[in-house]
Protein backbone atom coordinates (compact mmCIF):
# COMPACT_ATOMS: atom_id res chain seq x y z
CA UNK A 1 0.00 0.00 0.00
CA UNK A 2 2.42 2.25 1.03
CA UNK A 3 4.52 3.90 -2.24
CA UNK A 4 8.04 5.66 -2.11
CA UNK A 5 9.29 8.24 -0.41
CA UNK A 6 8.07 11.77 -2.05
CA UNK A 7 9.06 14.71 0.25
CA UNK A 8 10.63 14.65 4.05
CA UNK A 9 9.63 17.69 5.86
CA UNK A 10 11.08 18.85 9.38
CA UNK A 11 8.00 17.41 11.01
CA UNK A 12 6.37 14.52 8.18
CA UNK A 13 7.40 12.25 5.57
CA UNK A 14 5.30 12.31 2.57
CA UNK A 15 4.67 9.08 1.00
CA UNK A 16 2.82 8.11 -2.55
CA UNK A 17 0.14 5.15 -2.12
CA UNK A 18 0.54 2.37 -4.85
CA UNK A 19 -2.45 1.87 -6.78
CA UNK A 20 -4.04 5.16 -5.85
CA UNK A 21 -2.15 8.39 -7.73
CA UNK A 22 -4.67 10.63 -6.02
CA UNK A 23 -4.09 9.99 -2.57
CA UNK A 24 -0.81 10.12 -0.34
CA UNK A 25 0.51 9.01 3.27
CA UNK A 26 1.71 11.47 6.12
CA UNK A 27 4.03 9.99 8.37
CA UNK A 28 4.37 11.83 11.60
CA UNK A 29 8.07 12.01 13.02
CA UNK A 30 9.28 12.29 16.36
CA UNK A 31 11.30 15.29 15.24
CA UNK A 32 11.06 19.14 16.91
CA UNK A 33 12.41 22.43 15.28
CA UNK A 34 11.80 25.65 16.12
CA UNK A 35 13.16 28.94 14.95
CA UNK A 36 13.36 28.18 11.26
CA UNK A 37 15.07 24.92 12.61
CA UNK A 38 17.41 26.89 14.61
CA UNK A 39 16.53 24.84 17.59
CA UNK A 40 16.47 20.94 17.37
CA UNK A 41 15.14 17.98 19.25
CA UNK A 42 13.52 14.57 19.00
CA UNK A 43 11.27 13.40 21.65
CA UNK A 44 9.53 9.55 21.58
CA UNK A 45 5.83 9.43 21.11
CA UNK A 46 5.29 13.42 19.23
CA UNK A 47 4.67 11.68 15.46
CA UNK A 48 1.98 9.78 17.37
CA UNK A 49 0.61 12.65 19.01
CA UNK A 50 0.73 15.35 16.37
CA UNK A 51 -1.15 12.56 14.16
CA UNK A 52 -4.07 11.29 16.63
CA UNK A 53 -4.86 15.38 17.10
CA UNK A 54 -4.65 16.27 14.17
CA UNK A 55 -6.95 13.81 13.10
CA UNK A 56 -8.97 14.78 15.95
CA UNK A 57 -9.17 18.08 14.53
CA UNK A 58 -9.53 17.85 10.93
CA UNK A 59 -12.08 15.13 11.34
CA UNK A 60 -14.46 17.79 13.21
CA UNK A 61 -13.72 20.33 10.88
CA UNK A 62 -14.76 18.06 7.79
CA UNK A 63 -18.00 17.75 10.19
CA UNK A 64 -18.67 21.41 10.42
CA UNK A 65 -18.38 21.71 6.53
CA UNK A 66 -14.43 22.68 5.91
CA UNK A 67 -13.06 21.04 2.94
CA UNK A 68 -9.99 18.95 4.17
CA UNK A 69 -7.25 16.66 2.25
CA UNK A 70 -7.77 14.30 5.47
CA UNK A 71 -9.02 10.87 4.72
CA UNK A 72 -8.62 8.96 7.86
CA UNK A 73 -5.87 7.71 10.35
CA UNK A 74 -4.07 4.14 9.02
CA UNK A 75 -1.83 3.62 12.11
CA UNK A 76 -0.33 5.41 15.34
CA UNK A 77 2.00 7.67 13.29
CA UNK A 78 0.32 7.85 10.12
CA UNK A 79 -2.43 9.07 8.15
CA UNK A 80 -3.94 8.68 4.60
CA UNK A 81 -4.95 12.05 3.04
CA UNK A 82 -5.96 13.36 -0.71
CA UNK A 83 -3.11 14.48 -3.06
CA UNK A 84 -3.29 17.81 -3.38
CA UNK A 85 -0.02 20.78 -4.40
CA UNK A 86 0.71 22.74 -1.37
CA UNK A 87 0.06 26.68 -1.90
CA UNK A 88 3.82 27.88 -0.41
CA UNK A 89 1.91 30.28 1.65
CA UNK A 90 1.48 29.95 5.46
CA UNK A 91 -1.60 31.29 6.52
CA UNK A 92 -1.40 32.46 10.19
CA UNK A 93 -4.50 33.43 12.05
CA UNK A 94 -4.02 35.56 15.79
CA UNK A 95 -6.94 35.77 18.27
CA UNK A 96 -4.25 37.50 20.77
CA UNK A 97 -0.75 38.60 20.19
CA UNK A 98 2.08 35.92 21.00
CA UNK A 99 6.15 34.88 19.74
CA UNK A 100 7.08 36.72 16.29
CA UNK A 101 4.17 39.49 16.16
CA UNK A 102 5.61 40.83 19.56
CA UNK A 103 8.93 41.06 18.11
CA UNK A 104 8.16 42.38 14.99
CA UNK A 105 5.73 44.77 14.94
CA UNK A 106 6.51 45.58 19.01
CA UNK A 107 3.11 44.49 20.22
CA UNK A 108 2.41 43.98 23.56
CA UNK A 109 1.92 40.26 24.04
CA UNK A 110 -1.54 39.16 24.97
CA UNK A 111 -3.29 42.18 23.05
CA UNK A 112 -6.62 40.96 21.53
CA UNK A 113 -7.08 41.17 17.85
CA UNK A 114 -10.70 41.81 17.02
CA UNK A 115 -11.72 41.12 14.48
CA UNK A 116 -8.80 38.25 14.57
CA UNK A 117 -5.40 38.99 12.45
CA UNK A 118 -4.51 37.42 9.15
CA UNK A 119 -1.14 36.86 8.30
CA UNK A 120 0.37 35.54 4.76
CA UNK A 121 3.92 34.26 5.46
CA UNK A 122 6.02 32.57 2.07
CA UNK A 123 7.03 28.84 2.72
CA UNK A 124 10.55 29.42 2.05
CA UNK A 125 12.98 28.25 4.70
CA UNK A 126 16.18 29.79 2.35
CA UNK A 127 14.08 33.26 3.11
CA UNK A 128 13.16 32.42 6.53
CA UNK A 129 9.20 32.50 5.50
CA UNK A 130 9.01 36.39 5.55
CA UNK A 131 5.66 37.87 5.79
CA UNK A 132 4.13 38.94 2.48
CA UNK A 133 0.72 40.86 1.17
CA UNK A 134 -1.34 39.82 -0.77
CA UNK A 135 -0.30 40.94 -3.87
CA UNK A 136 3.41 39.50 -3.22
CA UNK A 137 1.21 36.06 -2.46
CA UNK A 138 -0.06 36.62 -6.38
CA UNK A 139 3.27 37.26 -8.01
CA UNK A 140 5.13 34.12 -5.50
CA UNK A 141 2.80 31.59 -5.88
CA UNK A 142 0.24 30.45 -8.95
CA UNK A 143 -2.93 32.03 -7.27
CA UNK A 144 -5.23 34.36 -8.44
CA UNK A 145 -6.71 37.13 -6.04
CA UNK A 146 -9.57 35.13 -5.69
CA UNK A 147 -8.27 32.21 -4.53
CA UNK A 148 -6.50 34.42 -1.77
CA UNK A 149 -9.66 35.81 -0.54
CA UNK A 150 -11.37 32.29 -0.50
CA UNK A 151 -7.80 31.43 1.53
CA UNK A 152 -8.47 33.63 4.35
CA UNK A 153 -12.26 33.72 4.63
CA UNK A 154 -11.61 29.62 4.78
CA UNK A 155 -9.18 30.61 7.44
CA UNK A 156 -11.25 33.08 9.37
CA UNK A 157 -14.42 30.50 9.46
CA UNK A 158 -11.62 27.58 10.56
CA UNK A 159 -10.92 30.00 13.24
CA UNK A 160 -14.15 30.26 14.92
CA UNK A 161 -14.85 26.84 14.27
CA UNK A 162 -11.50 26.26 16.12
CA UNK A 163 -11.97 28.72 18.58
CA UNK A 164 -15.51 27.14 19.95
CA UNK A 165 -13.51 23.47 19.87
CA UNK A 166 -10.38 24.08 21.88
CA UNK A 167 -12.68 26.20 24.02
CA UNK A 168 -15.16 23.04 24.63
CA UNK A 169 -11.92 21.70 26.33
CA UNK A 170 -10.93 24.54 28.45
CA UNK A 171 -7.95 26.00 25.97
CA UNK A 172 -8.14 29.44 24.71
CA UNK A 173 -6.71 29.13 20.67
CA UNK A 174 -3.69 31.84 20.89
CA UNK A 175 -2.97 31.57 17.12
CA UNK A 176 -2.58 28.89 14.45
CA UNK A 177 -0.94 28.54 11.25
CA UNK A 178 -2.64 26.44 8.29
CA UNK A 179 -1.52 25.39 4.31
CA UNK A 180 -4.31 24.79 1.77
CA UNK A 181 -3.24 23.04 -1.10
CA UNK A 182 -5.25 22.36 -4.76
CA UNK A 183 -6.62 18.62 -5.59
CA UNK A 184 -5.94 17.52 -8.77
CA UNK A 185 -9.41 19.18 -10.01
CA UNK A 186 -8.47 22.07 -8.78
CA UNK A 187 -10.27 22.12 -5.42
CA UNK A 188 -8.69 24.15 -2.78
CA UNK A 189 -8.19 21.68 0.18
CA UNK A 190 -7.07 22.65 3.67
CA UNK A 191 -3.74 20.68 4.10
CA UNK A 192 -1.05 19.98 6.13
CA UNK A 193 -1.42 19.65 9.94
CA UNK A 194 -3.21 21.25 12.38
CA UNK A 195 -1.53 19.93 16.33
CA UNK A 196 0.34 21.69 18.98
CA UNK A 197 3.29 22.38 16.93
CA UNK A 198 0.83 24.93 15.13
CA UNK A 199 -1.16 26.42 17.23
CA UNK A 200 -0.51 28.16 20.58
CA UNK A 201 -2.98 26.68 23.14
CA UNK A 202 -3.55 28.11 26.92
CA UNK A 203 -4.96 26.72 29.44
CA UNK A 204 -8.08 29.05 29.94
CA UNK A 205 -7.99 28.40 33.81
CA UNK A 206 -4.14 28.56 34.60
CA UNK A 207 -2.83 30.66 31.39
CA UNK A 208 -0.39 27.56 30.77
CA UNK A 209 1.25 26.71 27.28
CA UNK A 210 0.20 23.79 26.18
CA UNK A 211 1.91 23.45 22.53
CA UNK A 212 5.61 23.62 20.98
CA UNK A 213 6.17 26.95 22.94
CA UNK A 214 6.90 24.02 25.63
CA UNK A 215 9.92 23.10 23.64
CA UNK A 216 10.75 26.83 22.22
CA UNK A 217 10.99 28.33 25.77
CA UNK A 218 12.17 25.05 27.85
CA UNK A 219 8.85 25.49 30.37
CA UNK A 220 7.77 22.04 30.11
CA UNK A 221 7.88 18.24 29.22
CA UNK A 222 6.41 18.33 25.65
CA UNK A 223 5.16 14.97 25.66
CA UNK A 224 3.38 14.97 28.97
CA UNK A 225 1.74 18.80 27.47
CA UNK A 226 0.76 16.84 23.68
CA UNK A 227 -0.71 13.66 25.42
CA UNK A 228 -3.01 16.17 27.89
CA UNK A 229 -4.23 17.89 24.63
CA UNK A 230 -5.15 14.48 23.08
CA UNK A 231 -6.69 13.29 26.03
CA UNK A 232 -8.94 16.50 26.32
CA UNK A 233 -9.77 16.10 22.72
CA UNK A 234 -10.86 12.31 23.09
CA UNK A 235 -12.99 13.41 26.05
CA UNK A 236 -15.21 15.47 23.28
CA UNK A 237 -18.07 13.63 22.02
CA UNK B 1 7.90 83.50 10.23
CA UNK B 2 9.73 80.64 10.95
CA UNK B 3 9.01 78.99 15.16
CA UNK B 4 10.34 76.83 16.75
CA UNK B 5 11.73 73.49 15.82
CA UNK B 6 9.15 70.64 16.11
CA UNK B 7 10.65 67.91 14.58
CA UNK B 8 14.70 66.45 13.51
CA UNK B 9 14.43 63.93 10.86
CA UNK B 10 17.29 62.23 9.28
CA UNK B 11 16.57 64.14 5.48
CA UNK B 12 14.76 67.12 7.28
CA UNK B 13 14.31 69.57 9.89
CA UNK B 14 10.42 70.80 10.47
CA UNK B 15 9.95 74.41 11.48
CA UNK B 16 6.30 75.83 12.90
CA UNK B 17 5.33 78.91 11.61
CA UNK B 18 4.31 82.07 13.63
CA UNK B 19 0.78 83.00 13.31
CA UNK B 20 -0.24 80.26 10.77
CA UNK B 21 -0.85 76.90 13.18
CA UNK B 22 -1.79 75.27 10.19
CA UNK B 23 1.72 75.54 8.37
CA UNK B 24 4.84 73.89 8.74
CA UNK B 25 7.97 74.48 6.93
CA UNK B 26 10.49 71.60 6.10
CA UNK B 27 14.10 72.10 6.20
CA UNK B 28 15.97 69.71 3.50
CA UNK B 29 19.02 69.06 5.16
CA UNK B 30 22.61 67.31 3.63
CA UNK B 31 22.36 63.70 5.30
CA UNK B 32 22.23 61.01 3.78
CA UNK B 33 21.85 57.80 5.27
CA UNK B 34 21.35 54.35 4.35
CA UNK B 35 20.06 50.65 5.37
CA UNK B 36 17.88 52.26 7.87
CA UNK B 37 20.91 54.64 9.53
CA UNK B 38 23.55 52.19 9.30
CA UNK B 39 25.43 54.17 6.79
CA UNK B 40 25.53 57.48 6.70
CA UNK B 41 27.53 60.89 4.98
CA UNK B 42 26.69 64.64 4.20
CA UNK B 43 26.37 66.38 1.00
CA UNK B 44 27.23 69.71 0.58
CA UNK B 45 24.21 70.60 -1.54
CA UNK B 46 21.94 68.17 -1.49
CA UNK B 47 19.36 69.32 0.85
CA UNK B 48 18.93 71.86 -2.09
CA UNK B 49 18.54 69.24 -4.40
CA UNK B 50 16.21 67.50 -2.69
CA UNK B 51 13.82 70.31 -1.59
CA UNK B 52 14.12 71.61 -5.42
CA UNK B 53 13.28 68.27 -6.94
CA UNK B 54 10.08 67.71 -4.19
CA UNK B 55 8.53 71.09 -5.37
CA UNK B 56 8.74 69.85 -9.22
CA UNK B 57 7.15 66.86 -8.50
CA UNK B 58 4.41 67.86 -5.95
CA UNK B 59 4.06 70.96 -8.29
CA UNK B 60 3.33 68.63 -11.20
CA UNK B 61 1.05 66.13 -9.23
CA UNK B 62 -0.91 69.38 -7.77
CA UNK B 63 -1.94 70.14 -11.51
CA UNK B 64 -2.89 66.27 -12.48
CA UNK B 65 -5.08 66.56 -9.24
CA UNK B 66 -3.33 64.93 -6.33
CA UNK B 67 -3.89 66.91 -3.21
CA UNK B 68 -0.71 67.30 -1.35
CA UNK B 69 0.63 68.73 1.55
CA UNK B 70 2.97 71.23 -0.53
CA UNK B 71 2.44 75.11 -1.03
CA UNK B 72 5.60 76.34 -2.02
CA UNK B 73 9.02 76.81 -1.61
CA UNK B 74 10.68 79.46 0.52
CA UNK B 75 13.99 79.31 -0.54
CA UNK B 76 17.03 76.77 -1.77
CA UNK B 77 16.49 74.20 1.05
CA UNK B 78 12.57 75.35 2.78
CA UNK B 79 9.42 74.93 1.94
CA UNK B 80 5.69 75.69 3.16
CA UNK B 81 3.25 72.63 3.87
CA UNK B 82 0.32 72.37 5.19
CA UNK B 83 0.45 71.00 8.29
CA UNK B 84 -0.68 67.12 8.74
CA UNK B 85 -0.62 63.95 11.07
CA UNK B 86 1.61 61.87 9.30
CA UNK B 87 0.43 58.47 9.24
CA UNK B 88 3.29 56.29 10.55
CA UNK B 89 2.99 54.09 7.43
CA UNK B 90 5.78 53.84 4.43
CA UNK B 91 3.88 53.20 1.03
CA UNK B 92 6.23 51.83 -1.48
CA UNK B 93 5.14 51.35 -5.14
CA UNK B 94 7.40 49.13 -7.06
CA UNK B 95 7.47 49.01 -11.26
CA UNK B 96 10.47 46.72 -11.62
CA UNK B 97 12.41 44.63 -8.33
CA UNK B 98 15.10 46.22 -7.23
CA UNK B 99 16.53 46.75 -3.60
CA UNK B 100 15.33 45.23 -0.67
CA UNK B 101 12.51 42.92 -2.22
CA UNK B 102 15.28 40.99 -4.07
CA UNK B 103 16.87 39.93 -0.98
CA UNK B 104 13.69 39.43 0.86
CA UNK B 105 11.64 37.64 -1.38
CA UNK B 106 14.26 35.92 -3.91
CA UNK B 107 12.46 37.92 -6.86
CA UNK B 108 15.37 38.52 -9.15
CA UNK B 109 16.54 42.21 -9.88
CA UNK B 110 14.46 43.89 -12.81
CA UNK B 111 11.67 41.62 -12.64
CA UNK B 112 8.68 43.72 -13.71
CA UNK B 113 5.36 43.88 -11.73
CA UNK B 114 2.46 44.13 -14.02
CA UNK B 115 0.17 45.46 -12.14
CA UNK B 116 2.72 47.66 -10.12
CA UNK B 117 2.90 46.18 -6.43
CA UNK B 118 2.41 47.94 -3.74
CA UNK B 119 4.00 47.98 -0.42
CA UNK B 120 3.36 48.74 3.39
CA UNK B 121 6.18 49.52 5.51
CA UNK B 122 5.59 50.41 9.42
CA UNK B 123 7.61 53.75 9.65
CA UNK B 124 9.50 53.01 13.01
CA UNK B 125 13.39 52.77 13.42
CA UNK B 126 13.34 50.66 15.98
CA UNK B 127 11.77 48.01 14.41
CA UNK B 128 13.72 48.57 11.30
CA UNK B 129 10.46 49.48 9.35
CA UNK B 130 8.79 46.36 8.97
CA UNK B 131 7.05 44.99 5.90
CA UNK B 132 2.90 44.84 6.87
CA UNK B 133 -0.20 44.33 5.79
CA UNK B 134 -3.44 46.26 5.46
CA UNK B 135 -4.64 44.50 8.52
CA UNK B 136 -1.41 45.27 10.54
CA UNK B 137 -1.81 48.73 9.51
CA UNK B 138 -5.20 49.24 10.90
CA UNK B 139 -3.92 47.90 14.28
CA UNK B 140 -0.79 49.97 13.89
CA UNK B 141 -2.43 53.29 13.13
CA UNK B 142 -5.69 54.79 13.55
CA UNK B 143 -6.28 55.07 9.60
CA UNK B 144 -9.32 52.74 9.01
CA UNK B 145 -9.60 50.35 6.24
CA UNK B 146 -11.95 52.59 3.84
CA UNK B 147 -8.30 55.06 4.40
CA UNK B 148 -6.30 52.04 3.74
CA UNK B 149 -8.00 51.48 0.60
CA UNK B 150 -7.64 55.40 -0.22
CA UNK B 151 -4.23 55.54 0.17
CA UNK B 152 -3.41 52.64 -2.15
CA UNK B 153 -5.08 53.96 -4.87
CA UNK B 154 -3.89 57.33 -4.82
CA UNK B 155 -0.39 55.56 -4.19
CA UNK B 156 -1.34 53.77 -8.01
CA UNK B 157 -2.29 56.85 -9.16
CA UNK B 158 0.35 59.03 -8.59
CA UNK B 159 2.52 55.89 -9.86
CA UNK B 160 0.85 56.73 -12.93
CA UNK B 161 1.66 60.31 -13.17
CA UNK B 162 4.88 59.80 -11.93
CA UNK B 163 5.60 57.57 -14.36
CA UNK B 164 4.89 59.51 -17.17
CA UNK B 165 6.48 62.49 -15.82
CA UNK B 166 10.22 60.88 -15.33
CA UNK B 167 10.05 58.86 -18.86
CA UNK B 168 9.22 62.65 -20.54
CA UNK B 169 13.13 63.12 -19.06
CA UNK B 170 14.43 59.41 -20.01
CA UNK B 171 14.21 58.59 -17.01
CA UNK B 172 12.83 55.18 -16.02
CA UNK B 173 10.98 55.31 -11.54
CA UNK B 174 11.85 51.22 -10.74
CA UNK B 175 10.12 52.08 -7.39
CA UNK B 176 9.76 54.73 -4.70
CA UNK B 177 7.98 55.40 -1.44
CA UNK B 178 5.41 57.94 -0.23
CA UNK B 179 4.03 58.73 2.83
CA UNK B 180 0.25 60.46 3.96
CA UNK B 181 -0.31 62.85 6.56
CA UNK B 182 -4.13 63.79 7.59
CA UNK B 183 -5.06 67.59 8.12
CA UNK B 184 -6.57 69.61 10.22
CA UNK B 185 -10.18 68.97 8.92
CA UNK B 186 -8.89 64.81 8.39
CA UNK B 187 -8.38 65.42 4.45
CA UNK B 188 -5.87 62.74 3.18
CA UNK B 189 -2.95 64.64 1.53
CA UNK B 190 0.43 63.28 -0.05
CA UNK B 191 3.07 64.34 2.19
CA UNK B 192 6.63 64.14 2.59
CA UNK B 193 8.88 64.25 0.08
CA UNK B 194 9.76 62.46 -3.59
CA UNK B 195 13.17 62.99 -4.45
CA UNK B 196 16.21 60.60 -5.65
CA UNK B 197 15.97 59.98 -2.35
CA UNK B 198 13.02 58.70 -1.99
CA UNK B 199 12.71 56.85 -5.62
CA UNK B 200 15.04 54.64 -7.90
CA UNK B 201 15.65 56.44 -11.50
CA UNK B 202 17.07 54.77 -14.11
CA UNK B 203 18.28 56.59 -17.15
CA UNK B 204 16.39 54.93 -20.15
CA UNK B 205 18.77 54.35 -22.45
CA UNK B 206 21.64 53.72 -20.44
CA UNK B 207 20.33 51.95 -17.59
CA UNK B 208 22.66 54.34 -15.04
CA UNK B 209 21.41 54.67 -11.37
CA UNK B 210 20.94 58.33 -11.00
CA UNK B 211 19.70 58.37 -7.37
CA UNK B 212 20.55 57.41 -3.70
CA UNK B 213 21.78 53.86 -4.91
CA UNK B 214 24.60 56.10 -6.27
CA UNK B 215 25.33 56.73 -2.36
CA UNK B 216 24.04 53.02 -1.05
CA UNK B 217 26.40 51.46 -3.73
CA UNK B 218 29.53 53.84 -3.82
CA UNK B 219 28.85 53.71 -7.57
CA UNK B 220 28.76 57.64 -8.46
CA UNK B 221 29.01 61.23 -7.35
CA UNK B 222 25.67 62.08 -5.49
CA UNK B 223 25.27 65.47 -5.62
CA UNK B 224 26.71 65.51 -9.98
CA UNK B 225 23.38 62.69 -9.84
CA UNK B 226 20.93 64.74 -8.35
CA UNK B 227 22.06 68.14 -9.89
CA UNK B 228 21.13 65.98 -13.02
CA UNK B 229 18.07 65.56 -12.26
CA UNK B 230 16.87 68.07 -11.26
CA UNK B 231 18.23 70.26 -14.69
CA UNK B 232 16.08 67.36 -16.69
CA UNK B 233 13.25 68.12 -14.38
CA UNK B 234 13.76 72.17 -15.16
CA UNK B 235 13.52 71.25 -18.52
CA UNK B 236 9.83 70.21 -18.46
CA UNK B 237 7.49 72.63 -19.52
Amino acid sequence: MKGDLLYEGKAKKVFLVEGDSQALILSYKNDATAFNGKKKANFIGKGKYNNLITAKIFDYLHRKGIKTHFQKSLNDTEQLVTKTTIIPVEVVVRNVAAGSITKRLGIKEKTVFSPPLVELFYKNDDLSDPLINEEHARILTNVDPFEIEQIKEAARAINDLLLAFFQSVNLQLADFKLEFGKDAKGNLLLADEISPDTCRLWDMETGEKMDKDVFREDIGDLIETYDAILQRLEAVK
